[in-house]
């Protein structure tokens, strides 16, 4: 695989639609994944934790993936998340993904057991790795402690590296401590570090990182894609600080909600708002004080739905 | 629902054997559920945490059951954990069980999302209940905080009793905080409350609870069953303590590890030592560590394996 066909730049954890019976809403899907390319994003982490991948059931997963693709996305461009608590799962996930050309997948540790040493989570990569057996496939490490509670240690990222060189090739840190991203990037040259949020985008961009995957890229990645692509110039410090302060704004309320919350208010098309349980979407006056703020910011989102209009006619 | 038919007394999340392939070993599995219910013990918490079975693949889950049932265990009997982060997941799993008969299922929590508030964890629940649509349905809802990080508050559990009366019934608990399960057992009488440990056994007894669902039941269900039967007699105490003893052993190790390792030990059946990832087995020295102190305290375990020797033969 030559460096060209990595992901680099910037990553969206697409958020997922939902229909009023809270099954994926795939018209709204494949329509907001073109207009994300449109803007801009260089891939979609499809099935991240701003997706609400983990609340949505094992078969649509996949079906919807496959659906994604049959619309039109080009498969290259995916990198879904396929980690779940039990190897089966995670391995029926990660197969059917590398199966339809994925471009990698995302993978979080098994999460349920708290205590997991590193040796049994090498034990649950690697037997991954068998099971799924395919040469194609490239797994990206999701280090999210704040939600798993489960992470992959410095020493641990390095035994699976050297052991699977050419398949375990990067990891996305949510961790939301820089000086982890830090020294993962400095220990591991040619991995493929992507922070967990643009908030360390520039600095990671300066140290060698590939780029970002963060939840906002789903209503701010035109500017970030800018900061990729003009992070030596000498605008990129004010670029950074504007997507931090929109970041920032977004994050003083529960980030998922809040995110869908805007897509349906800047798409006008309410069905973005819905969310699956246990998740809660945005209570009105929540709204109305994320979007006052983000006014205040001067921001705007580009996103009109193809979907709705549609859909109203029928 | 008659109180009669309601589990009560012990019950085991019971271990779950595994094949050199990490297939659920469902000859071993069978031997071993019905030699339990010759100990004595009331009920089998089937797919626990204590049994790995957030490790193992929702469909060999299910055709595990299945074939319990069908090795002539009474599902009456079983209560199977049927929790999972994706509402679909655990739907599709409590469906089966109460489909099969289950005398129950034992629910956790949607556990990926850290922040899930009492109305989204509601939301769950009430749209489960609706999706299995099944009036034998019997939950006991699930609260392990030390590994789910997301919990059922005193006011949720009683958000829930209230809405759907007949269909969630009980609890266990695993926080580990006696004080939360006298608080549960005394705001809602008939409520039926599970210590997940029979350290809280007498306790709970005295103060009505229905009686604990616990780990080492796995190794001591006999003498755990004698506090249950005789806990307003004299020697109740000293029977108490006599368990919590070996409990306390146990515990000193990595605990699902350490329960199988006794069976492997005791029952002369290696393959019971073997654990899914990320779990690993006890190492050499920490076995012989567990043994050494379970001698000193004069405990045996009467299991001698039935399928061990059949399978050498052949």
């Amino acid at each position: 695989m030559t460096t060209a066909d990595r992901f680099h730049g910037v990553l969206a954890p697409v958020i997922t639609p939902f229909t009023e019976r809270l099954a994926i809403d795939h018209d709204r899907y494949a329509s907001f994944c073109r207009w994300l390319l449109g803007e801009g994003i260089n891939g979609l982490a499809i099935f991240g934790t701003t997706s609400e991948a983990n609340s949505i059931g094992l078969e649509e997963r996949m079906e919807a993936t496959d659906r994604l693709v049959a619309a039109g996305i080009d498969p290259a461009v995916l990198m879904p998340g396929t980690g779940a608590c039990a190897l089966a799962d995670a391995a029926r996930l990660t197969a059917h993904a590398t199966g339809l050309g994925c471009g990698g997948v995302l993978l979080l540790p098994p999460f349920y057991y708290k205590n997991a040493s590193d040796d049994g989570l090498f034990g649950f990569v690697a037997e991954l790795i068998e099971r799924v057996g395919d040469g194609r496939l490239r797994i990206y490490l999701y280090h999210i402690p704040p939600m798993a509670h489960v992470g992959y240690s410095l020493a641990l990222i390095g035994r699976l590296v050297e052991r699977y060189p050419g398949t375990v090739v990067g990891l996305k840190d949510s961790s939301g401590d820089w000086s982890n991203t830090e020294a993962i990037v400095r220990a591991y040259p040619g991995f493929d570090v992507f922070p967990g949020s643009e908030s360390f985008l520039l600095d990671g961009l300066k140290i060698g990182a590939a780029g970002c995957i963060s939840a906002t890229a789903n209503v701010q990645g035109r500017a970030i894609r800018a900061v990729v692509d003009g992070w030596r110039s000498a605008e990129a410090d004010a670029l950074a600080e504007r997507i931090k302060a929109v970041r920032a704004t977004f994050q003083s309320f529960p980030l998922i909600a809040a995110v869908k919350a805007a897509v349906a208010h800047y798409g006008a098309d309410e069905a973005w708002a819905r969310t699956m349980p246990p998740l809660r979407s945005l209570g009105a006056e929540q709204r109305m004080d994320l979007l006052g703020r983000l006014a205040a910011l001067g921001y705007e989102l580009g996103y009109a739905s193809d979907t709705a209009p549609r859909r109203a006619a029928r």
